[in-house]
This record gives structure tokens, sequence and C-alpha cells, in this order.
């Protein structure tokens, strides 16, 4: 195995860009074998990673928050889950070379539109080492090269689990290039990832707002926006009380530090003397605090919302509530607050349902059912990288077909024009 | 209608910003509506819209270069052919609404993918007037809010098109702020356009490569890539050179100032004694100069090739020739030097055009064709909006199709996770 310590950050590149042509060459038989080898080498690595999550918990203890110590440590079964996500993308299916389009032009010319690797991309990431084994995977699968930008608190489990990957290509006969760490974990790594044009085909954040922003308003190289959600629930005159309870039982509680979480519960007035303390007796069971806007203060009991709680992704147990007028001031509201990610509207009136899901402009937009459900497994695509909440190219849960590109092959007998 | 002057840059785009759910909430009909009236008023306004070109090309004279002149020159006939550029959107079919994917859960929600409009579209362009009517037909009828930033020897004849389209929308009860013209020409607009997060949902540049550097390299919005085109011809091993000759002819000459005109010719060794000759005379009608690699130097006559020939994109009678030993060497040497536009392989080779299609990552790949038919009208979708040339949400000719998003709608009863 090459050492690939020292290397800098645009030797790494300039390698993966060199690799990723034979991937995106490579067959769905053999980039499975390669992917199955990742798996198996995580588990025979898994010695060695677990030493290496081990320094990393040891140097982040009193440094970083429990709970962000928590994200960071490894254990074996924790090894093993990463393995097995290896071996799920490995049996998706295969997004690369599928023809997207076919027709034939009035002068001849037979055109085909197929879908084709990206070529680089680069994520960067924050603390959960997982995201390394995961990332890399599907790349892999959708016939890119990948340059992993890990957090620095990690970075001796990321090192250890990228070895094993490498590992596994090299015994297998390919580019042990074509899965790579960036071995900088200062910011100037993560800069020039953003300004690598021509090196990096697409660069993928994944973590807090602030790296999400910063590389989307840093980036010079083609950049989604991931994920943060500020996702609204709104119970309308015509809801089913007990249902839109559920809902918002769920949205908030069944885990609050997650992107599809609900922040903010609109509910019309007509129903809100009879919703809001069913509502709030639900969560005190789970020690929500509500924010609440004056009508709803007067409703039922809460802390008053400060100027910030209707702009909050707060990932924690707290819910903003306000009531509303109409279904219209309900989508205007989301229009100014939502980060445009999940959104909820809970009634029986099938007109009030279709308005909202055409008027509501965000990724995902749920018809008498939680937020909780935005997530590429749910959604069917096997797997996910990431949430987009932005317009361009892909938009909520990003699977493999999200990878990749497409090009016209124009196949003619001559034709000029 | 109200008077657009002296309105700064973020009033205009907050004013499209509040004007983009009425458009993304429009049938079909309504929109054709408002596109006939569109063109109606560019005809009854024609006298005004000729006169203040008059102006742009009294201030322009002697400033610019005659070609520039050329370009920025309306006559009542390309009045009239803008004119019917937009009714030809009108008769476009409709991308919003289409369900792209429908399927439902394990967990029995029901899910559609839709393609919805993308809010408010800003472009950045250059000289050309009649840019300003196609994009404004082609973002109404995608649904989107559009914010035109014309190039300032244009001004007076862009501002003219502008207030003929927003009187139509105005007599038909439409928002004109559907239709925009930045006021300010200095760089500080294009600079406000591409940070103005939140209010632009896609920019767009289209003109030279300087501008489109600027725009990529400085945009903190969704943007994308159009335009410059270093598109190369190879002439394998196994090609019928007599088609080989049409073909080079064809992209080199019939049009050499657009993107999609060949720049570079690559050859076969084995065929470049037999061809290049031939290639030469049938250049020489032209007048086309030769830049020659070493190897093509002593088969013909002509301009040593200079280091940087094989990466210029002349958009003139020039083109660089270069002798390859391989495919694998002529798929390298584009994969080198080429900007992704359009390349083509002459062969007579099966398996020769399936690696070269294969192989070439560009966002349009021919076999046995000219390169020159890279167009949204030659690939049937009806106009245009430039060429992406990166990979992200679109690749090639960008139709009404590519002016769009997708969301995802998800109708339950009642489901928690």
């Amino acid at each position: 195995m090459t050492e690939v310590n020292h290397m800098t950050t645009h030797e790494i590149l300039t390698r993966a860009k060199a690799a990723a042509p034979a991937c995106a060459a490579m067959d769905t038989a053999r980039k499975n074998e390669l992917l199955n080898a990742m798996a198996d080498s995580l588990i025979a690595r898994c010695g060695d990673i677990l030493a290496a999550n081990d320094e990393d918990v040891r140097r982040a203890e009193g440094v970083i928050a429990p709970v962000m110590i928590d994200r960071l440590r490894l254990t074996r079964q924790r090894v093993e889950d990463m393995a097995a996500g290896v071996r799920a993308v490995a049996a998706l299916p295969d997004p690369v070379g599928e023809t997207v389009e076919e027709r034939t032009l009035e002068n001849g010319l037979a055109l085909r539109r197929v879908r084709v690797p990206m070529g680089v991309i680069a994520i960067i990431y924050e603390s959960r080492p997982n995201v390394t084994s995961d990332a890399a995977a599907l790349c892999l699968k959708s016939g890119s090269a990948c340059v992993l930008r890990g957090g620095k608190e990690a970075f001796c489990s990321n090192d250890a689990i990228v070895k094993a990957l490498r590992e596994a290509l090299a015994k297998c006969g390919a580019d042990e290039n074509l899965v790579n760490l960036v071995q900088d974990t200062s910011r100037a790594s993560s800069a020039e990832l953003m300004t690598a044009r021509g090196l990096v085909d697409l660069l993928i954040p994944r973590g807090g707002a602030g790296l999400i922003r910063a590389c989307v308003e840093g980036a010079t190289v083609p950049c989604i926006e991931t994920g943060t959600g500020i996702c609204h629930v709104y119970v309308d005159k015509a809801a089913d009380l007990a249902m839109a309870e559920r809902i918002i039982f769920n949205a908030k509680t069944s885990r609050p530090s997650v992107c599809n979480a609900a922040e903010v519960c609109l509910v019309h007035a007509d129903v809100a003397e009879d919703f809001l303390p069913r509502m709030k007796r639900a969560l005190d069971e789970k020690h929500v605090e509500l924010r609440l806007c004056p009508r709803a203060a007067q409703i039922i009991d809460g802390t008053p919302a400060g100027p910030n709680d209707f702009d909050t992704e707060f990932l924690d147990y707290i819910l903003a509530v306000r009531v509303v007028d109409s279904l219209d001031e309900a989508v205007a509201h989301i229009a100014r607050h939502s980060t445009g990610h999940s959104e909820s509207i809970v009634t029986s009136d099938g007109a009030a349902a279709e308005k909202f899901a055409r008027a509501v402009d965000s990724a995902a937009v749920y018809v008498n059912a939680s937020t909780r459900f935005t997530d590429g497994g749910v959604f069917g695509l096997g797997c996910e990288m990431g949430i987009s909440t932005q317009k361009l190219h892909a938009r909520g849960p990003m699977g493999l077909r999200e990878l990749t590109s497409v090009k016209y092959i124009l196949t003619g007998t001559g034709q000029v024009r």
C-alpha cells in the first residue's frame, strides 16, 4: 500500500482524478466485488480501527461535548454495521449506464441520454466516522472516486477506516486512489477542496449549518447544499385532532436531534382551543418546552416565543407554536421561515391538502404523515448521502442516482449541419 | 406601469421573489396567454424598441468592435423574430406539474415526485438583445420569475424590450414583476445577483469565458456553467475519409463563432498521410489557418502549433491539428484539453465508436456526425437557455425541463415513524 501520510491535498486530488476514469469504466460485478472486499477488510481491520478510535476519543475527552464523544465512539458492533452498510450498497442497483432517454432526431441522428459518473466527489463532514465508509461505498458504486475530508477529532479513526478500504482495493488489483482521505484537517484543506476547479466534480458538505454555509459560500466547484431542517407541521381546521396529536408527537419527539424532526407547529385558529391542550398533554410526557406565540399563550402555558424561535433548528425537545387564521397564512409563514426541508399538513379536507402540497416549496411535503419520513432508506433509495435542501440537481434524500450525471451520445451516418 | 427606473437591484429581486409564487401556480393556458400577449407587445412596441436600439448603437460605435455592433443591432425583422421566438415557447409543452415518479412506500405513504418551478432565475448576459425576450419567455413558461442583467451597451434596447413585456403582463392582469431588468449595469449589480442567497434560486451566466468564470467563481447562489466549447473531431484509423472530410469541414467552417464549432482535429497516424492533404484542400477553400503538431507539419503546410493552441476556443477560421497513435491517445488528449462540450469520432469500427462514446466525458459525444448539432432546437427541446458544460443538474442544451426542479409529495393516513 502506498504511504499516504504527508501527501498534500493537491496531490491527493490529482491522484483521485487520475483514478476516476477506470472507476467510471468498471462494470457492476467488479464494483460489487470491490465493495464486498472493502466490507471484509473493515471486519479484518476492526482491531486497528477501534485502537485508532480509542486514540481519537482519548484526545477528545474534555475537549468536545459528551454528546459529540458518543457520536465519535466506535464499537465492534458499529464497525460491523459499517461493513453491513457497505455490503448493502453493493446490493443496490447500479445507476451508471442507464439509458434515461432515447429517440431519433429529424436528421436521423440516434440520440441517447445515458447516466454517467460524476468523476471525483469531495465530501467534507464532521465527527461521525461511519460517514467515511458510507460515503466511500456510495461514490464507488456510482462510479466516482472520492476525496474525504473528515473532522480533526475523528482523524485517527477515519485514517484507519480508509487504510482498510484502500487495502481491499489494492488486494483486488484496483487503484487504491479511488478512496482518499485528506491528511490535513486544517481549514486550508477544506478551502482547497472548495476551489479545486477541474479536479472536483461535485462537493457535498455534511454537517452543521456553519460547515454547510462555509461550503456553499466558498465553493467555486459544483456544490450541493444539504440539510438543515426547520420543519413545520400545520394542523388545519379540518384536521383529525387525534391524528394531528400523534403526528406532532412523533415528528417532535421520536428523534429530536435529526434534520427531519419538526421544530414548529402551526395551528388553525378554529381548532386551537381544542388541539393545543391535548398536544401539550402529549408533549409534557417528553418534557417538551413550548415556545408560544401570544395567541397560543392565551390557551396553554409555555415560554413566550422570542424573536428567533421561528427561525431556529432546535434539534432538541423544544417546539415553537403559532396560531394562524388560514391555510394561506400557514403557507406564507412556511415560505418565510422554512429551510425547505420537510413540512406536513394534517387535514381531512382534500382541497386543503392539495393546495398545501402545491404551494409549499420544500423538498418533501406531507399530507397526514410525520415529517420524520424524509430519509433515503424510507424513500426506497437504499441509502443516503445527505438531504438536499436546494433546488439544483437533487432535492430531498440523495441516493446513488443523485451522485451521477448524464451525457448525450449521438450516433450518425455522416450528418452535417 | 410601475416606474422601474432607479429601483435598486435588491428591490427588484425582492419584487421578483414576491411575484414568483403566483407564477408557479399558473396553469398552462394562462402562461401561454401571457406569452402571446408579450409577443404582441413586442410587435406593437417595435418602433420604441428600434429607437432605443439606435441609441445603443450610436453610443457603441467606435467603442466596441464592429462584429459586436452587428450583434447589438436590431431590425424590424429581428424584433419579429423575437416575437416569433416567444410564441414558439408558448407552443412548447409545459414541464411544470409533471409527475416524474410515483410509487407507494412500504409504510403505505403514496410518494410522488413532481416537477416544480425554480422560483427566481437570474440571468447575466452580454450584448445580444434577443436574449432578453428569449430568457423571459423560457422562465415564464417554466413557472419562474426572471431577473435579467444585460450588458451596458444594450441597456436601452433591453429596457425597451422589458417595458413591452411588462406592459403585456400588466394588461393581462398579471404581476409585471415576473419579468425584470436590472437597472444598474455596473459590476456591483452582477455581484449582487451572484450572492443574493434566498432571493435567487438559479443563476445562469450567458456570454464569454470571462463572464462565466466570474459567475462560477463568485456565485454563492446555485449557478450553472454554460458553454465555452473546445470541441474535438477525432478521425479514427477506420474512418471513411470522405465522411471525415465533410464532418471536419462542416464542424469548422459552417459557423466558426459558435461554441459547438470544432477547434481541434485529432487524426490517427495510420490515416494521417491520406487524410491531412485532402482535409487541407477542403479547408483552404474557406482560408482556414491550420496550427499543426510536428507530425502533422511533416505531411501538410501550416503554422506550427504554439503552446496554447490546443487549449484555445478560437471561434474563428483556425483549426489545431494533432496526429495521435491510438484511440486511447485521442481520448487522453480530449480529457486533458476539452471543455466538456461536444466531441466527435469518425469511424466505421463499431467497437472504437462505443469505446470513444463511453470514455469521452463531455456533454455530447458524436459518432460519425458534426459537433455542430449540439443545440436545444436540434435536440428537440424547442428552445435553449445556453449549453451546460458542467455535470450538475443539467448537461448539454438546457430547455424548459432544465429550468425546473422537483419536489416530493407524500400522502398518508396518519403514518408516524
